[in-house]
């Protein structure tokens, strides 16, 4: 093996929720480590992270942050990728980056290894980690494809504040003690904390996440829209989204309509497809009351899917609901199996051996 | 005018959550009435209700409790209107029931006035209150459907507990309470109280609404697909419904994807037809963070339809985000707008003058 030794990993945004879940990740999943460096803005800085019983303190990065490193991990927001991507790949690294910089330049492969794991053999230096919503999505849509084809996609999703950041679960917290014990509070952060209005979020749903498009749609609308083509290569896919935050903490969930390329199918092969797909756990028998829930899922690596049905109108058309930790399989865990995968076809190497 | 000294009106369910909304709306509308008479089930009856400052007692339902009765309001469950609906009908009262019993029955007409009020000419005794879900989202469909055609509806929903009774309201608000507290709580009602299995709904999403039918949706998403059929006398349209329930404790909202009759319509002549729509008020202003939620949509009489966008890759389809009152419009509000359309109409007379 050319890592028996191990990598130099790098965390870039280390205190931050996904940053942190990477860190578990990286400890749960035994990635061979040789080194790991911890970094953040000035303002996190000096804080201590517990990795396998070690004490690692967070640095500021800097470009020279990078000397060394074999890989690198970024979720500190798109800026922040724009700003020291590029410096850790002029020091040798690989980045895998958790935010949107990058996601639709042709030049990075978007992956999600379940669907597209060959899209890294064309990597110049930066990967890019989906958005999390696309991820269980494009996971569970990809075996149907494969199996019967694909032509349309309309999803609407219920997800978790969690992926609006730790103000966001702390905000849903706040607000829904406020409410029980009838006092005030001021929404402060979603629906988007740089935008000038805020929402209550506790026993409401708010349509929006992320800023709006020219077109009317969200980013985050767009995100799903554009990104789902690419991962699954097929510019011709028809695909709609509606994208929704809920009161729930962590675990997002999708109510996704399907028309595939013939008429000859039942539930019953959708499910067995399913059944045989990587990464996908299949929780349906309504009968016993069965499908994937948000509570249920967090902390668990899989895409549940369930309430899968034929539309009653449509020849070709398909139901289902699936659900996901989206700060694990949505971000943090999808990242790790990037690295993993990258290991796996050889693309990257140890510099203590080059 | 026939009714000048108003009607004998009877509520059936009067200490239910819709009963006592019904109450609400009679004195907030100043609904024409010569007298009140309240009813419940034995267990409830003996409460005491205030109408118009006038104590009014709850008396125990016999089918001796129509006598004289001109409109009666059911909402008492299922079974309830199964069995007294008839003996009020005997007795010349007109019922406008809320449940599920008659709804698809082709003798009786399922009636949201701003759609198919001209259905009520046809009627036999008995007209049927729909679904809270399909009323917010039909009101809003129509003037759609009347300007541009409409050949294809898919709803995804985010249904409030409040349609699942009083009970579902105090299990949301006790459960939020000992999560917070870190506290345990054993789910009792939620999804259908009557089934083995209950599961959490403070801070998750719980796919089922209703029991499961043979073809694996659930009843409310069938009601759903049927009653939308019916009400816009369309049964060639195609719909699919996924309802789910959210912790949220008034207000149902739904996304709604839809492929008009053209696709020489833009986002703006939807808007202006909703504009002029009765029953319903356009929230649409993505630049300014304008779409409705159910938080600022409890108490009000109106369907709020935002989020209006032209599909990207088909030519024909729409996005919109439908929410409503789902106590209001979704019920007791419609049931008084059905019995003002048969006075309107003429379709019902007091007994004092017959």
């Amino acid at each position: 093996m050319s890592y028996k030794d191990g990598f130099h990993v790098a965390v870039m945004g280390a205190t931050g929720a996904v940053g942190q879940q990477i860190i578990k990740q990286l400890e749960k999943r035994n990635f061979p480590i040789r080194k790991l460096t911890l970094l953040s803005s000035a303002r996190s800085a000096g804080k201590e992270v517990l990795f396998k019983n070690e004490v690692i303190t967070v640095k500021e990065a800097v470009p020279e942050s990078f000397e060394g490193v074999d890989i690198a991990l970024f979720s500190a927001g798109g800026s922040i990728s724009e700003k020291f991507a590029p410096e850790a790949v002029k020091r040798g690294a690989i980045v895998i980056d958790n935010t949107s910089a990058f996601r639709m330049n042709p030049e990075v492969p978007l992956v999600v290894p379940e669907v597209n794991e060959d899209a890294l053999h064309g990597h110049n230096g930066i990967i890019a980690n989906p958005n999390c919503s696309t991820i269980q999505m494009v996971a569970a849509l990809q075996p149907i494809r494969e199996a019967y084809g694909l032509n349309k996609v309309v999803v609407s999703t219920y997800q978790a504040v969690s992926g609006a950041g730790a103000a966001a679960i702390n905000e849903l917290n706040k607000q829904t003690n406020a409410i029980i014990n009838k006092e005030e509070v001021e929404p402060a952060i979603l629906p988007v904390s740089s935008l000038d209005k805020h929402y209550q979020i506790a026993f409401n749903v708010i349509p929006q996440i992320d800023k709006f498009t020219e077109n009317g749609y969200t980013y985050e609308e767009m995100k799903m829209i554009n990104e789902t083509k690419k991962i699954m290569g097929m510019p011709e896919l028809k695909v709609a989204a509606t994208c929704v935050r809920l009161p729930v903490e962590t675990g997002h969930s999708e109510s996704v309509y399907i028309e595939i390329g013939t008429n000859k199918v039942n539930v019953s092969d959708i499910k067995h497809v399913l059944q045989n797909a990587p990464g996908v756990t299949l929780q349906d028998e309504p009968e016993s009351q069965v499908y994937p829930m948000p509570a249920m899922a967090v902390g668990k690596d899989d895409v549940f899917v369930g309430r899968i049905r034929k539309d009653l109108d449509e020849e070709t058309g398909f139901h289902m609901w699936i659900v996901s930790d989206n700060l694990l399989k949505g971000a943090a865990l999808n990242t790790i199996q990037i690295a993993e995968s990258l290991i796996k076809l050889g693309l990257v190497s140890s510099k203590v051996e080059a």
